[in-house]
This record gives C-alpha cells, structure tokens and sequence, in this order.
C-alpha cells in the first residue's frame, strides 16, 4: 500500500426533511449567495425548502448556472459576491451548480486574473465557505474539493481542486431527487460508476479493503440503478445512488492506491467541443480505454470480472472480454449510449483532442503513465 | 435507510516514515504533552521518532497510561496539564493510550468532577485539541470520538464520546507495529472484527453500499489477519490490519443503519471485574449472542453466511449455525480463547453483572432493544 493523506471534514445531513436543518450550519451573522441552476429547484419544492431555512438569515441569490458551468457565468456571480458583500455561499443544485460555487468561492478573495485558477493550477490563499444542497447524485462534488468549469469562448473544459472549497457541510435528501429527468439519473450512475473505475481499475497494489470498497460501490450501482430508473418514488433506491455517488469520490477509495483519470480527461474535451453530457462522454470512453490498456490492467480485470460479473469460468483472455461488454452492456441498459457517433463526432475531433493532449503536455497519462496521445486517439477511434 | 448526520474531520497521516510529518500539524507554539503507555515505545524506535518530530516544540512527557486506562492515572495527568499549562496533547501508543488521551483533553477544562463525564454522560464544553500516533490497529480511536475509562477502586469501565475529542491527526505507520507481541495483534483482529459486526449484523435496513462495506472489511481481516501473525514484518499485512482498524469504527459503516453494541457492553462489565483483555471477552460473548439473537437477526445472518463465509448450500438453520461457528473458529484460529471458563469467570460474575445492568437501567439492549439483562444473564452462561 502507498502512503497517503487522508481528510475530508465535510459534514454530511442525510434523509427527508433534512434541508430544515441547514440553517444551524450557516453563521448566524452571514451574509448568503444563494446559487441554483435552471430553475428546477423552484418547481419541484425545493426552492421553498431552502428558502424557509434561511428566513433569519440576510441572502442574495444568482440563479442560471448552466450544465458544464460557464467561467463568463460564474465572473457574473463574483460580481454580485463584492457588491452584495456575501460571506457564505449556498448552492443548491447538482455537480454543475457545486463546481461553479466552488469557483466562485475561490474567485472572489483570489488577486488576479481568476482563470488561473483552471489554467495554471493557480494556488489558492483562501476561499469564501459554502454549503450545498445536493439534488442529483452523480459527481461526489458535495463532499469533495474537486471542481471543473467550462470556457465557452474557447471550448475549453478544465479542472481545479483545493481543499479551500470544500464543503462546510452537504444536505442530501433522496426526496428531492425524484422529480429528476431519467436521463439525468442515468448519467449520475454513469458517472458514479466511472469514478470508481478510475481508482479501482489500475493494477494491484496489496490494498484489499480499498479493491473490496471499490467494488461495494460498483455492486451496488448495478443493482440499485435500475431500480431507481423503474420507480422514481422508491425512496431507499435514490437513497442509495445518492450515497454511492458521494462514496464514489470523497477520497476514501483512492487511498494508497494508484489512479488513472484518463476516461475523465478525454471525456472533458469531448464535452468542452461537442457539449456533450459528462457522463455519455465517460461512457463511450471508458468500455475502449479498458480495451486498449487491457495488459497493463489485465490482473486488475480479472478481479473486476470475478467479483463484480461473477466471471469464473473460460479463459482469462475471454472473461476480461466479457467483463469490459457487460460494463458497456450496463451503460447501455441504462440508455446511454457508448458510441460516439451518436452525437456526431468525427475524426477531426480526435485530431483536435490530440493535438490539445500534445500542447499541453499531457504525453503520459493513465497509473503508470504510458498512455500516449497516439493511444488516445486510437481510444477515440474505437469509440466513434 | 435512515436519516444521519455524518461527520469525521481527523487528518490520516499513513505509511513509512509518517512520524516525522506531525510537526506540521502541532501548534508551532504550543506547549505539548506527550503521552504514552508501558515504554515499548522506548525500544522500538517510536520514542526517538517523535522526539525528533517535537524538536521545535515545548513539550512534557506522561508516560504510565495502563491498558484499560485507570481513571486514578489519568488524573495525575490531568494535574501535570494544569502545572504545566499545556495546551496539546499527542498520545503515543495503542487504544488505551488513546482513550486515557481523550478523557485528559476533556477533564482538563473541565468544571466539576472529571468522573461525572463518564458516569452521568455531563456534556464537554470544550477540550484541549489533541493528536495521535497509533501503534497498535484495534480500537479505531485514531479516528472517532470515543473513549472507555476504567476506574480501579470501583472495577467500573465506562464510556463517552464527543466530537469534542476528535483527534486533530493521527499518525499510522505499520512499521511500527513490527514490533508488537502476537496476543495484541490477535487481540486488534478480534477486536475490529467485532466493531464491524456490531454495525452490520442487526436487520436489513436497504442499506445494501453500508453492509457491503461492513462485508468488505470482515472478509479483509479474515484474509490479512493469519497472514500478518504469520509474518509480523509484512509491511502491506499489517498496513491492510491498520486500516481495516481504522475504517471499522470510524462512523462510516454505521451511517443509516441499526446497530447493536451489547456485546461490547457485556465485554466492558468482564474487563472490569475480572481484567480480561478487551478483545478476549468479545470473542466469548460475540458467538453466543449471535445464538441467543439468531431469530431477530435472522436475515444479515443469512446474509453473512453467504457473503463472508461463502455458505450458500443447505438448510437456513444450518448455515445460519456454521457462520456463527466459523466466527468462533476464527477467533480460536487468532489464538484467543472463546470460553469465559480460561479466564476463571464463574456463575457469580454473571450475577453481578445482570444486577448492573438492572441498576444501570439497561433493560433492553441491542438494535431492537429486546435483549433484556435475564438473557445477558443466559448469553454469559453459554460463553462459560
């Protein structure tokens, strides 16, 4: 096992009714941005919700952050944070919402141009703090300092994290989760899923509590996900998604073992030029990748197939096979589709993604870092 | 699943060479108390290492803190704080010297009598901040909030917990552990095993990622424990232990769901009276009280059979009867005994034990709150 860090302090309220219970967590005396999406939060009750939580406290809100939030978007929210003098950000939403609080979080008090943040890992001296209010599980951005905003002048997609921006605590009620589009939930398993993979499908690495974590989430996915997409109401099967997403990347299975975010770096670039939803990015991406790397992750496969597929028998060569079509198989099922074709991409776009891996110096990627810009684009090829 | 509230800020320092790292995370003007137990610490290097670490800081020693930390000890060191107005505390050593830690760090602003934190569960209003190098994987206090005192002169044992006594770090290097006799290490074993089972073998509760995450650390300990007694300096074995330790009891696996500690607390009475080590009495009462409960916990025993122990063939009763075997055998297998007769506890221990509990006004312990102090009585007649 690798040494690690470990922390992650945020405070998690979890259950019906729980949103109530937000107003102890914020300063008595704080001044409140209130930061939502499209608007869906004023339909199905949750709005209401949060605003009688914050009755006695002064608030702001900043409604419109956009899926893939917009760096041009969020400048507008800082704007507001130095005039209105906020010292608390609430934002109340799903992953696009908590990235893009996260980035206003860090603007604000940031000396300089804020697009260094993203663009050259600019670190941060402080942050404003925020709470969340989670209604789509999917990206484990309520309980991590992860955050990735999109430039729509430049097409560009980048991430930053700190611990600066974590959250001072995150409110997940299953309940606000069942007025959700199917589609919306099928990417958040999607994308859970993935998250997973990318610190559990490496190479061994003598961490047996982290690969049996790992693959509890994984389980419990193929088994919870269609349940929730059958019945929106059933309370225990969003419960459940939602605290596997948060699982998924809160930092608890990446510990002392090695990593490759690969799938989301290609994904990112993917979505940045096409607009392409996160998780169907992931979902083209991940089954080839899989294929491509099969020899570096050929032990890691076999283990993946055996517990998770209950792959046993045949050859090892035919059960990574079958364990990388059932992965593909279980997007599919789910209605995302793992063929980049659907939404019309093309050569040229895996030349621009290439070119841009090349630019910026991303010549190694993947746990043991040998997976060139030839390779993703050979990755890319296969998953058109 | 149920509504929870989870939250667990304690900053893991883990691997070889972790010591030299707490530097950092003390204070740098703070005047340091360092605690420790019987002095292995001296011979096994670990001594040396902090000492080293601590050599920019003010600090003062309390060495002495006994296995079931003494009330009576504990308090000279609550007066040594005083005189010496320290205002951090690193504890140096196993769960004991944990434990003693936490209530030191409590009793030392405390107002009133110290005793009353344990005995009347009086509230903390604060306590001094705290740190901690583990080493010896058992107990889980590295990472929560909890604490079991002992007071010699009454042969009570008792408990809090507060998040007032949630270390700042703990530092986990598995080296040093090399060193520990295998009694401890056997003892660490049963102990986390039993942790886990007191969260996750109640009723089904939906909860599938928490009872999957409780199966995953079993069948790790079951797996890594014959192997780190086999070869006490396999470094990943006992980093595997380590970890198992921490994440067994450190709030995560208990989120959402029943649980059922009365074997702890029927384990803390024979300690008590009897001064049997803490995992020795657990190993005793666990399998009988698996029996005694099998129609209430009828369901996760199945369950557990299955996914721990892989028996999926044969009659319900007869599987639910050879995982409660097999639980036995494993703690037999680790070298420590499962019958309350090695240690010569006899029918009178069991009286007196019912008649606290009955004074304590603990009638119905467990996650249904139906084991009543005449089956305490009965699972302690079985465990002779």
């Amino acid at each position: 096992m690798n040494n690690f860090r470990f922390s992650n302090p945020v405070t998690i309220l979890f259950g019906k009714g729980q949103i109530a219970n937000l107003t102890a967590m914020i300063p008595a005396e704080a001044k409140v941005l209130m930061t939502y999406g499209g608007g869906s939060i004023k339909t199905n009750g949750v709005y209401e919700q949060v605003k009688a939580a914050l009755a006695n406290h002064k608030f702001v809100e900043f409604g419109g952050i956009e899926p893939n939030p917009h760096y041009e978007t969020l400048m507008k929210a800082v704007e507001l944070v130095r005039a209105e003098k906020c010292d608390f950000l609430l934002a109340v939403g799903g992953g696009s919402v908590l990235d893009g609080t996260k980035f206003i979080a860090a603007a604000v008090p940031f000396v300089g141009e804020p697009w260094d943040i993203l663009a050259k890992n600019a670190p941060l001296q402080t942050a404003l703090p925020l709470g969340t209010v989670l209604t789509l599980p999917a990206t484990g951005s309520e309980m991590n300092g992860n955050s990735v905003i999109s430039r729509a002048e430049t097409c560009e997609k980048l991430f930053f994290g700190s611990e600066k921006v974590l959250p001072r605590f995150s409110v997940l009620d299953p309940e606000t989760t069942f007025s959700l589009p199917p589609r919306q939930i099928s990417n958040g398993i999607v994308d859970a899923f993935v998250h997973v993979m990318e610190q559990y499908l490496t190479y061994p690495a003598a961490a047996p509590l982290q690969d049996r974590m790992a693959e509890a989430v994984l389980k419990t996915l193929i088994e919870e996900g269609p349940r929730t997409l059958a019945n929106p109401k059933d309370y225990n099967a969003r419960a459940n998604l939602m605290w596997c997403a948060t699982i998924a990347l809160n930092d608890s299975l990446s510990v002392g073992v090695p990593q490759d975010w690969s799938t989301h770096m290609i994904g990112h670039e993917l979505t940045a030029l096409h607009n392409i939803d996160h998780a169907q990015t992931l979902a083209a991406v991940l089954p080839n990748l899989l294929t491509k790397k099969r020899e570096g992750k050929r032990e890691k496969l076999l283990q993946y197939a055996k517990r998770v597929w209950h792959l046993t028998s045949g050859p090892d060569e035919e059960r990574i096979t079958t364990a990388i079509a059932k992965t593909r198989a279980f997007f599919e099922s789910l209605g995302v589709s793992t063929h980049l074709a659907t939404y019309s991409v093309g050569p040229e776009t895996i030349t621009t993604i290439a070119a841009r891996f090349q630019q910026r110096g991303w010549l190694g990627l993947g746990e043991r870092g040998d997976t060139t810009p030839e390779e993703v684009s050979e990755i890319l090829t296969m998953s058109l």
